[in-house]
């Protein structure tokens, strides 16, 4: 949003070298009705600074904990980039990032996206940062700011990688209380994915693009919608089901279902000492993960760990308040069904 | 420092589509170690969950604004990559993100890294994130995690793109003054920069290395110091110098000379109304900006927008206190020289 390299209306030299200055110039320009749209009474002052500012003044928060997280959504971006839609990928990166710190029991405040490019398309950058914005609008996120990099020499024509940055806030004492409220016993349930979210696509794209040969315009084979649409369906944000419950004390932790699957990613909510066992037939995976696993001869322990097979969220909840939980989503908007048991152990079974 | 995409260590169809998943795990092993090192009191829990903590209990700043920014340090990847020197561009990202917030009236807190690379060299990754974390620790800021995302259908094997993100605190009484402090009469105060810290490389490298010719370990025309050095000279911090002067009511504002150069920038500092007349004289520029201008034919008014010309930071000061500020500038090894004024118009006037 704000610093697009080097800025000016004439630069012959540097244009020769490949980056356009006055189409950066407007780009900036385009972008402030997009991002102001996002901000609340905490943002402070204007774009044009040299950084976003957000007042930290009388939080809710006791003892307020700031938790911060980047990541990028992968090789999604080149299947958004082979299919001509840029509008989608912002929000996968923005939903992503809210999940990260729901997962710490964190409620998002601020986005930052930085988007690196070979020349700037500027039809391109505008969706992609209408996609931030709308993933930060509807998550109650304000965008502070970003970068856009035009670099020629890195990026080839048409390409760009995005990267996300967010900052949220939680009461120390529910960090502590999450470090080590799990126990044995306690329940996990699962809250569906929308799809691949953003993770696996390396994978994914070679089986689906390299060994089957499909085109991203063509059916999937199990339904109306095209390869394109099942492969960008955006990753979903669990705000709405868990932001609620984070205060819940029946709730023990949560997981982000992100790469590494549940084996490399449910040991991070549960204490030493413990660990998961989840049942794989208390769901059912959508279509595209057995496709996968079928037009890639991918093994069962392989699957698991680089897709989320249908489960995005897991909450770790008490046994007496799972029902409740359960239904307190479903009410939001997000089934969550019971998928396994916290065992003493370590790691994830399957049973 | 987090989230190498998917892991685990048996995962042939993925390591088949270009993710070595071992290689990312003992990658995210060797890591803790350098990030831990950067790590004050202020740093909440381990990392491995989703997110990186940081208590905001008992900030010294009364009515505390956060302040964020992201950046890249453009080419300049590029140069490091050529070079196969990959443990400076970390420090170069850290150094421009905190003189980002030192412009902004804040202090730099915590730190977040993304690396976007092809496929993932341990010892390159390495390098780039002890660059990182030597940046952070020399300016006492916190790297709280970050992301390493192969991608090898997006980046060529051997190239790699850097980004960051960085949150600093400031007292909101202090950005209310500097949004209106500044005023005719006030000395421009210019504090040299290293080189061309991370700004223009796009047009620095085509001139050196594809008009010109040059490799990078062959030397300057004007000194002993390779071309490979001086593209990589780390981009200065600004931090012990303007550090303990963000309190002094002198200081009407902060420049940070990026892309867009003096015009793009000086601006940015002050109220509308305003503007500044700066002396082209009142400096010698480093040598190595009149040999772009002459190797690249490139005209005074774009090397001004396109480069720092030697002034990497500027500060606005009340005409009584400059040669005060100016001497604790120089105490703190930063010399500060006055080199214009601020005016009554706007943007930024030759003379």
């Amino acid at each position: 949003m704000s610093d697009v390299e080097p800025g000016g209306a004439d630069a012959p030299a540097y244009r020769a070298a490949g980056v356009d200055l006055e189409t950066a110039d407007r780009f900036k320009r385009d972008l402030r009705s997009l991002v102001s749209a996002t901000h609340g009474p905490r943002v402070v002052g204007q774009l044009g600074g040299f950084g976003g500012c957000f007042s930290l003044a009388d939080l809710p928060e006791a003892d307020p904990v700031l938790v911060v997280s980047a990541d990028g959504v992968g090789t999604k971006v080149l299947v958004a980039q082979r299919a001509g839609r840029h509008d989608t990928v912002g929000e996968d990166l923005v939903n992503h990032c809210v999940d990260d710190l729901l997962a710490q029991g964190a409620r998002a405040l601020l986005f930052l996206d930085y988007v690196g490019t070979g020349r700037l398309d500027p039809h391109v950058a505008r969706d992609l940062v209408t996609g931030v914005a709308r993933g930060c609008r509807a998550n109650a996120v304000a965008l502070l700011g970003g970068e856009t990099a035009e670099m020629p020499g890195l990026y080839r024509d048409g390409e760009y990688d995005l990267a996300g940055f967010i900052a949220g806030i939680a009461p120390h004492a529910r960090l502590e209380r999450w470090n080590r409220a799990a126990r044995a016993g306690d329940v996990v349930l699962g809250l569906p994915s929308s799809g691949l979210h953003t993770n696996g696509y390396t994978l994914a794209r070679r089986i689906v693009l390299d060994l089957e040969g499909r085109e991203l315009d063509e059916r999937v084979p199990w339904g109306g919608e095209t390869w394109g649409e099942a492969l960008l369906a955006v990753h979903r944000s669990y705000r709405d089901a868990v932001g609620p419950l984070l205060d819940e004390p029946a709730l023990h932790g949560a997981v982000h279902v992100t790469g590494g699957g549940f084996a490399g990613n449910v040991p991070r909510a549960l204490p030493p000492g413990l660990g998961a066992r989840i049942d794989r037939s208390a769901w059912d995976p959508p279509p595209i993960f057995g496709h996968l696993a079928r037009a890639g001869g991918v093994g069962q322990e392989e699957m698991a760990r680089v897709f989320n097979l249908g489960i995005g969220f897991c909450l770790i909840v008490e046994p007496a308040a799972a029902e409740d939980v359960s239904a307190r989503c479903a009410v939001a908007g997000t089934p969550a069904v019971p998928i396994g048991l916290v065992i003493e152990g370590s790691g994830v079974t399957w049973g």
